[in-house]
């Protein structure tokens, strides 16, 4: 069973959310090779979300986990995205019917407040600080 | 000269951004307990940036290293919060005038395309797939 991971940011009229997105696949790719890694956009960019799951359907993919490049839940996570994948409320799960391929959708929480969030903070205040 | 760290988060009808910042600003606080670290919130959540300002300039704080908790550049830190912070355009440090005291704000980068952030990617895709 092939599987694919869609690294979905919200997307930007400037360049570097795209920047940020496109670096996390290339990144991604390096840690596993056995997963196919598409990158999408909520808004604004392309790839769509549902150019990437074609991609991802079209590659012969049939499980894939649909990771919100975003912070912290709010309203596009929790509503938007999902109504977007077909997902019910509250479930995680759901199949994406697309070009007569069925793609089984895993739906992951976004970032969360990790330690390593905490570091990199630290890393940007103390550039700034030029210390 | 005491310094201080303001963790600047997008702010959000829903708690998760809030929480996000905060456990952020724990983390900072336990790594280095030398610099004042204060949370503060560009839209929808108190406290407001000039909240948090505010805050550091009455604790005796001089140097404040602004660090927008955003994982890219956009319009979002390149013009909406250097405006708040009276920055000119393209200039990375200021002072901000609050309540009689002048604070030298540094304004850092977001976070990008960082390692660390692929591997939270990642950890979240495997959680989704089951792995």
């Amino acid at each position: 069973m092939k599987r694919g991971v869609l690294v979905l940011g919200h997307g930007s009229k400037l360049p570097y959310n795209r920047e940020v997105v496109e670096s996390v696949c290339s990144m991604l790719r390096q840690m596993r090779d056995d997963i196919m890694v598409v990158p999408a956009f909520m808004e604004l960019c392309e790839p769509t979300i549902e150019d990437g799951l074609e991609e991802l359907a079209k590659s012969g993919v049939s499980e894939v986990a649909v990771v919100p490049l975003f912070l912290a839940h709010g309203v596009h996570t929790l509503k938007d995205i999902p109504a977007r994948l077909g997902l019910e409320d509250g479930k995680r799960e759901c199949t994406y019917e697309c070009g007569g391929v069925q793609l089984r959708i895993y739906y992951a929480d976004p970032l969360g407040p990790a330690e390593a969030i905490a570091r990199l903070v630290y890393e940007r205040a103390l550039e700034a600080l030029g210390e």
